[in-house]
Parts: C-alpha cells; structure tokens; sequence
C-alpha cells in the first residue's frame, strides 16, 4: 500500500464521525430531516434562491464564446472590480486591485494560511469555531490557538484571554462575523475593541465575513474592513452564503490595508492563488452585471424569513427541557446547548444527535465538531415553517423519551 | 511590512518574467499578436468554440434551483460517474467513486503533492515541461528531480536518465502525455516500457492528460489509465483544454488501481479536496448530457484546424534561418528552437523574445521557462491562419534584422 502524506491526515474540515450521521437503516418510516449542511439552499425554500434576473444574466453571459477563457489567476479586473465597487465600503479606497477572487471562500483561508505562515508559527482562532485553521493549521506545522468568546456577551471575542495567546509568533487574528456555528453579530463597540487589540499587539486580521450582512432585523451587521482606519484587515467573502449561490465558489478576498503594510502579503497571496483556477469565468464575466441588479441588499429578500424561522425556533427551544437555545443576531443557524446531565444515558453531544439520528431519522451537526467543550448542536434555520412543525415534536418527544425525571 | 510565507517565496507556476512581455510602451503601430496563454479559446477562432448545443445544455442546468447547491467535495456522484463512463477506459471497471472532480487541473496536480508527498520526498518531473511540480514542490519540501526528455526520439522519456533519479523517497512518477511543450503523443511501445520501469522501480505514475485526445491524424493518443494493468494510475484531465472551456474549472483525477494500492492515496486526496470547493454545481449538473451529447471525441473537431495550422507553421518555420521548429504529434503548440550562435546579439531565448516584442508587439512563450537548457519559444497552433499569415513575414524580418549573416 502506498503511504499517504503527513499533510493529509491532519487536514480537511470537520471531523470525520465515523458515518454516525448517514441516515440510518431503520427508519421505523420516519421522514428524514437532515440539518448538517452550512448551505441557505439546501432546503429548496421557496423564499431562499437567487431570483430569475440573476440567472437570466448567467445565461446571457454563457452565449459569449469569449467568456470561456482563462482569465488572471486572481480573476478578471471587472469582476474584481465589481467586487471592489460593492463591497469596498467607504473608509478607504478600494480597487479592483486590492480583491483576489477565489473558487469558495475556503480557498481564500487556504491561500493565506500558505502565503502567509511558517511552521512554527501560530494563528489565533475562535472556539468554538468553523474548524478551518484548527485542523489545516497544525497540518502545515502552524499552531492554531484557540481564543474564548464570552457567553455572557453574545459570544464575542474573550479578549482578555485573547490577551494571554499572543506572542512574537502569531501572525493573524482570525474574526468570524457574523459567526458561525452562533450567529454572533459584533456590535461597533466590540469592533472598536478588537482594533484596539490589534494595535497594542501589532497584528492584523483576518476576517471571515462569508456570512455578510446576514443580521436580523434589530442588529446591523458591520464589515471589519469597512470599519478599519489604521489595523491591515483582509476580508474573505463570497456569493455562497449570501446570493444563494453556494456552488458557484464566486468568493474573494478583499486587502483594506491603508498603509500598506500587508503589499508583501498580497504579492503572495497574487502568488499562491497561481494553483488555483480563478473562479468559472462566464460568471465573473456576469458578475458586474448581477451585483448592480441584485445589489448587496440582497440579503434583507430573505433574512425576513431566517429571522422568522429563528423566532420559532427559539420560542419552541425554550420550552423542551434539557436544551437551551443561544439568542443569535443574525446567519441562518441557531446553535442549542444540550445539558447531558438532564439526560439518562448521553455522555456528549455526539451521544445525543446519534440517538436522534437511529431513533428519529434527523441529523443535526454537534457542537463538538466545532472544537471547545460547548455540547450542544447547530440547527439551519433557512427551512420552512412546515418542515419546522414537523420537526419540534419529534425532537420534543425525544428528548422526554430520554429526560432523567422520566 | 508583515512578511510572506517561504511557501509562497517558491511557489507559483511560470516564473516571474519581470513585464518583459507587456505590450510594449512603443508599438509603431503594430498590430499586437499574443500567443503566450496555453488556452485554445484566446484567439477566438470561430472553428475553435464549444457548439451552441454544449452552452444549451448549462443554460437549461442554471434554470434549476436546486443545481446551485453545495455539492460532496469532490463532486456530485452524477458527475463522477459521467467522467468515469467516458473516460474511464475498458481496462478495467472505473466507477464515480474512482473519481475526484477538482476545480483545474492544477487543483489535481497540488491535492496530489499535499496527499502523498512530504517534505524531503522527490518526484520525478519531464524537463523542459510544465513547471508545476518544479516550482511547487520544493515550496513544500520536496525536491523535483528533472528527467531528460530524447530530442532523437520525439521527446519520449530519456528511461536511462530516469533510472539514475531514483531513490527510496521517490514517490511519484509524472508523465505528462501528450507533452507541454513539445506536443509529443506517446506510442504504446513507450508506455509499455515506462510502465516495465515502474514495474521494477515499484513508482505509480501521475499521468496528466490535460491534452488528453489532442492527436494529429496520423497518430493516436493513449491514456496511460486506459493502458495500465497493473501499475498504478492517477490519471489527470479536464475540459479545459479538450472541450474548449479553460474557464470553466471543470478537472477531474480519475484512479486506475485494479489491485488498490492508492486506496490511501485516494482517502487521503479525498481529505485534501475537503479544503477546494467542487467545479461550479450547475455545471456539474450538466455534466453527464453534456458529455453524451459532445462525446469523448469532440476534440477531432477542431484538432483538424490545429493540425492545418501546425503544418502551416511548421513548413514556415523551417524557411527560416536561425530557428528549427520540433515535429509534434497533437495539441496546439509548436515549439521551435532557436539557435543563439546565429543571432547577433541574444544570450538567452528570453533576450530573443523580448526583442521580438518590442520591436514587432509579438508575444510568445519561452522555452527556457519550462525549465531545462532548451533554448526556443513555444508557439500556439490554435489561432487562425489570417493571423499566422500576418505573423510569419514580421517574424521573418525580425530574425533577418538580428542574424549574423547580416
């Protein structure tokens, strides 16, 4: 048998769980509702898909023999400079120059995670956390360390023991905003807190904003990148949670960086994307034409109907004994804190989702998953009400099925 | 300044030629002629294009909203089993789950070096070829080890040179068939004995086949997978090349094992994909009708084309002193040498070039970028004949001004 690398046995992005959540073979003809994927589409919800103006232009774009060529490895200038219109904000100028268009946002935290660290190095990283550098940190020698966000303040960032990761090693501060698996959305102050941070400790940040604009309807969900004056900020976006379009892997990374002090940066990441395919070329070519139709707004067409979803789930959550929903401002995820104590025979949160799964044919992604000891799970609130009417009761009565004051 | 990683220092695909092929500032008018992308789409040759049928058949997968999905990371199922129907051979039973969908071929090549290879590994590389490996591999550690190429033999693989290169931390054979840049196609007797030499030096092969069907008429290409029996197989492809669509990120692995000796190898690619999203989904969607509707053998309608312009070129080039261009079996470059001695005041193909562009506003490629000692330019066959009309005398001139004879 030939060996496979080093590399690859540490790398990838959640666990692998063994199958615990593949549908199981005895249904007892229970419907399956399957909750696992970070994708608003997957539901098929009516209220949740980009609108027919939007593949209209796709499909005019494909009739151009011309836009099915290679373009610049960091896409073409228009559509980077599309991106840059749209999403470059107003603090500081932004051009098509200081966009790198990647194939998924993944690739954008790939392309920075080998352009810009050593092994040896370090990173710091939110937990729990989409486990992206905590797993392909360490598979290239960085360290991914782990900083707290705070319960008690909608799970912002603990920067007091942020504070305590810091050394002369770390080379970025990894932000997600709004986050997943919580649905956190940093308030300016925080914002403001976190750019003081990064001065004292001369770093700059990286952060993932896959989920912009996705805030609830009391909370305003504001980009690190439009905020920054002084503090280098490369925001890593895309179209895939945000324009219902998560296959189609248009995702960038912006470079706000006033002072220029992440250009030797850029230089690699302009480098490294090199290996990867910008992203299919008829749509970047159609990518001018679909931002200044669909606008960036786009996300209040169908944040109305998450936040719905989310208001009845969470009303319901509260009242099943044993679980604890986590108020989210914002995504299209709820994240539920199961209290295994309450419960006779679940010793993790893994536990408990494996028997929902054998016993009820529904499969939710543990918090576990995430990295840190928060147990619980995270549920996709982009459904539909009915699909949710379904559900609750059949949690409801397992979770009484299992409860030890029965 | 924050500092770049060492990765992204070597990393990269061609090297960085400093803007010495930028149009230049004074163009007297001339008209620009490009042919330095390896792309069969760039001239826009009307014989040179994905049929109406072909653009249809995504028109109708856009239309579909459930075609805009995440999809499994290394791609839809449905996908995977059309690539493994039409290009799968008859050698042996190759399913969906023989085959890994990327974004590029380059995405293949780099899943390929993080999966199986570590740091102070080597594989064996074709010199003058495409630069992947060579830049890229020692960017992570591991040394590519140049293998001679038989100029007397059509550019096979020199398999005594290749004998000496070889050690207990060689992993991979790459063969690239047919050849960038040479456009060689190898014949079954040289497989057979690049496979005798795996057979006793115990190496799989890597067998990109990006140019995969790309033949001349009087010659036929075979798929080191299709041929193979034993010796394992990684078999890289795409439509970029072959169907006419660069842009598109459509690339696939395909693994040829009968005897499951990758069957590390292809979890560990699988774990590596996880970090690359999958070629755009509604593409994928399309996939198995666009397939059985253009078939395997689209390439032979345009190869026609290509091979027109080849010989064109080919009988062109030899009537001019100082240059001699190399007989090639398929895809859309000729590469031509270029005899230094002859030329005034050139010390390198890359001074040869420079002046062609600044003195015509003509653009080609240089041999010596493909690594090796080979000094020459390679040429794209897939422009149309009135360009290459227009090209020849202004080539002619150029080399004429700067001979010695002169």
């Amino acid at each position: 048998m030939i060996k496979a690398s080093k590399f690859s046995l540490q790398a990838g992005l959640f666990d692998d769980l063994g199958g615990k959540f593949s549908a199981p073979a005895q249904q007892n003809g229970k419907e399956q509702l399957n909750f696992l994927k970070g994708d608003p589409t997957y539901y098929g919800n009516v209220d949740v898909k980009m609108p027919q103006a939007g593949y209209d232009i796709v499909k005019k774009s494909i009739l151009n023999p011309k836009n099915h060529s290679y373009a610049a490895s960091n896409g073409s200038i228009a559509a980077r400079n599309a991106i840059a219109k749209h999403f470059g904000g107003s603090n500081m100028t932004i051009t098509g120059n200081d966009v790198i268009l990647t194939h998924g946002a993944n690739m954008g935290l790939f392309i920075s995670l080998m352009s810009i660290t050593n092994s040896g190095d370090n990173i710091l990283v939110p937990e729990p956390g989409y486990p992206f550098f905590h797993k392909n940190g360490p598979s290239v020698g960085v360290e991914a360390r782990s900083y707290k966000l705070n319960p008690e303040k909608g799970y912002q960032i603990d920067l007091e023991h942020l504070a305590t990761l810091v050394d002369e090693k770390t080379r970025f501060l990894w932000v997600v905003n709004p986050s997943n698996p919580f649905g956190s959305i940093f308030p300016k102050e925080h914002i403001e807190e976190i750019f003081a941070f990064c001065r004292k400790h001369k770093l700059f940040i990286i952060s993932d904003e896959v989920y912009w604009n996705e805030s609830f309807s009391d909370y305003e969900f504001i980009s690190l990148g439009h905020a920054t004056t002084d503090v280098p900020v490369i925001v890593i976006g895309g179209m895939e949670k945000t324009f219902l379009v998560p296959g189609w892997g248009i995702s960038w990374m912006i470079f706000f960086d006033q002072n220029q002090k992440l250009k030797e940066v850029k230089g690699a990441c302009l480098t490294t994307c090199q290996l990867c395919l910008h992203p299919c070329s008829f749509l970047m070519s159609a990518l001018p034409e679909l931002l200044d139709t669909l606008t960036a707004d786009f996300t209040k067409n169908f944040m109305k109907t998450f936040e719905e979803n989310y208001n009845y789930l969470y009303e319901e959550f509260s009242n099943i004994k044993g679980i604890k929903p986590i108020p989210a401002q914002g995504t299209f995820y709820i994240s539920v804190l199961v209290d295994l104590q309450q419960f006779k025979n679940f010793k993790s949160d893994i536990d408990f989702l494996q028997a929902l799964n054998e016993e009820e044919n529904i499969q939710i992604l543990p918090l576990s998953v995430f990295k840190g000891d928060t147990q619980g799970f995270r549920m996709m609130s982009c459904a539909t009400k009915k699909i949710y009417e379904s559900f609750i009761p059949r949690l409801v009565e397992f979770c009484e099925r299992h409860s030890k004051s029965n």
